[in-house]
């Protein structure tokens, strides 16, 4: 039986196993992928992101127990920093979530930031592919940080939580800005902290300027402390709201088209850049071809046009 | 003439032109960059990078203020985070480093986080190569945030700043061992705070336990209070004995290869994507295929196999 097969029966090491390969960038993930793809767009992806130092992983820990409550299956996936020297997950070996260790409807997987080919929101957005298939009924998605990749990842969650804490110093209002589009949720976690009255204040301002559109959704600022579970049901009733908009209004089907869409384009540029660097490699041809380029004898756009016209005649 | 030669003249105007033409990802830029490419390489960079609220902007105001007063040409490239809603940079328009504008040797140019095909590393290459061809002797490279984005940007630098700050929680271990390996100075700023000595002692801690290779460099913390101009003049001593360790050592010809090598497959992976695109465009094909994948009547690798086998038939 194959891997696909066994997750698509909810056969948990089976999918363990297939997001090891997804995470390794093996060629036979993508056969597996394939099979799982018509068994899939059940679950419910929920994104959370936020600065270092937010909180996020307690709040997501909180969710977790939140959504099980209420009789769901939950799955996590948790974008770790990777070092750059060493290529594994830094964070990969601690203990997350222990409570929820011995739970089986609960599923964590932490995934290096290794920069695999294709980047981080493909693997990211295949393994929660492994993890809807597997039945689960949320995903939640955590983030590190707040850039371009972060971005990148939580627009293939339907509801994508922005986690904010009192007190992180002025260029916060950058992050802010470049985040605000993107959050259908706002948390003002840490609440119990100085600052926090005026942290959601300047958010609640912030969003007042976002030109609102006729039936559009409109984002709240809610208060969390997630080291207390304070607030955790009142989030995740929110995100149910969110979800029920998303549905009932019909925003769901532009924002698949477009996830898929983008999948599609992320899949396309690696094969293409593979199967040319396949090509390439044989014969010294390209180390010569770098040799060139390191001693400024040519530049790397007219290689590049010098192998693009071999691999593309047409 | 061209917008090169001039730019090879001195010519400043022309260098923002260029500039810009990069940051909007024209086409045109790429025949000047290539004209470019065989008078560059002189310039030394150094790239900045460290969490939101470390300070970073005022490090390089002064390290461009310490470069002047010992007769060197500064160019800066700061990376300015993007709206993903408005495409635009949101600081792009702050007025930074008042003091140098009437300065002709500073030369700073605020780059969109705008995830332009290529990503952002190949801009900031790009606009780092145009200050060079300029006659700029440094080009100081500083990034907003810690992630993979920034790993990427920094590796275009010959010489890496990691920029700390006392207090700023615990999920900056994590950011620690990630930027842990790229740095070749390690500053803490604000060293007047409370916690200084702490982060300082963590940062020296981690640093030890890093493998020493004989004849490596030994990256050293150090302090600084930006805002009071403090430590300024040793941090340009460090990366200046850097400076001299990464000529007199060969690291730099290893750097250079490997540079170029990324710059060149960047630049192959667009290419081929973006003559793809121009291929799947025609005819409605691709809008036929993302319909169908939206709908799950075909996976998005197979729909991939399926471009990649007519546009590279060999």
């Amino acid at each position: 039986m194959s891997l696909a097969e066994q997750v698509l029966e909810g056969n948990i090491r089976a999918a363990a196993r297939l997001m090891r390969d997804i995470d390794d960038g093996r060629q036979e993930a993508i056969e597996e992928l394939k099979q799982l793809y018509p068994h899939t767009g059940s679950a419910f992806i929920i994104g959370i992101t936020g600065p270092p130092g937010a909180g996020k992983s307690t709040l997501v820990d909180q969710l977790t127990a939140s959504f099980r409550s209420r009789g769901k299956k939950v799955g996590v996936v948790a974008i770790d920093p990777t070092s750059p020297f060493t290529g594994g997950a830094i964070l990969g070996d601690r203990i997350r979530m222990n409570r929820h260790s011995c739970d089986e409807g609960v599923f964590i997987r932490s995934l290096a930031t290794r920069g695999a080919l294709g980047g981080l929101s493909r693997s990211t957005s295949d393994v929660a592919l492994v993890m809807d298939a597997l039945g689960m009924d949320i995903v939640i998605i955590e983030t590190v940080g707040v850039g371009q990749d972060e971005v990148d990842i939580v627009k293939e969650a339907h509801t994508t939580c922005v986690v904010m804490v009192p007190g992180l110093g002025d260029d916060i209002q950058a992050i802010k800005a470049g985040i605000l589009e993107i959050g259908d949720i706002f948390v003002v976690n840490k609440a119990d902290r100085d600052g926090a009255d005026r942290t959601a204040r300047e958010l609640s301002t912030m969003l007042d300027m976002r030109a609102a559109t006729e039936g559009s959704w409109n984002p709240q600022v809610l208060r969390t402390e997630a080291t207390r579970g304070t607030g955790i049901n009142e989030l995740t009733d929110e995100i149910m709201s969110h979800r029920d908009y998303f549905l009932s209004s019909g925003a769901i089907d532009n924002f698949l088209r477009e996830r898929t869409q983008r999948h599609f384009m992320s899949i396309l540029r690696d094969t293409l850049f593979k199967k040319t660097l396949q090509y390439v490699a044989q014969d010294d041809y390209l180390s010569g071809l770098i040799e060139r380029m390191t001693d400024h004898r040519i530049d790397p756009y007219s290689a590049v046009e010098e192998i693009v016209t071999k691999m593309m005649p047409n």
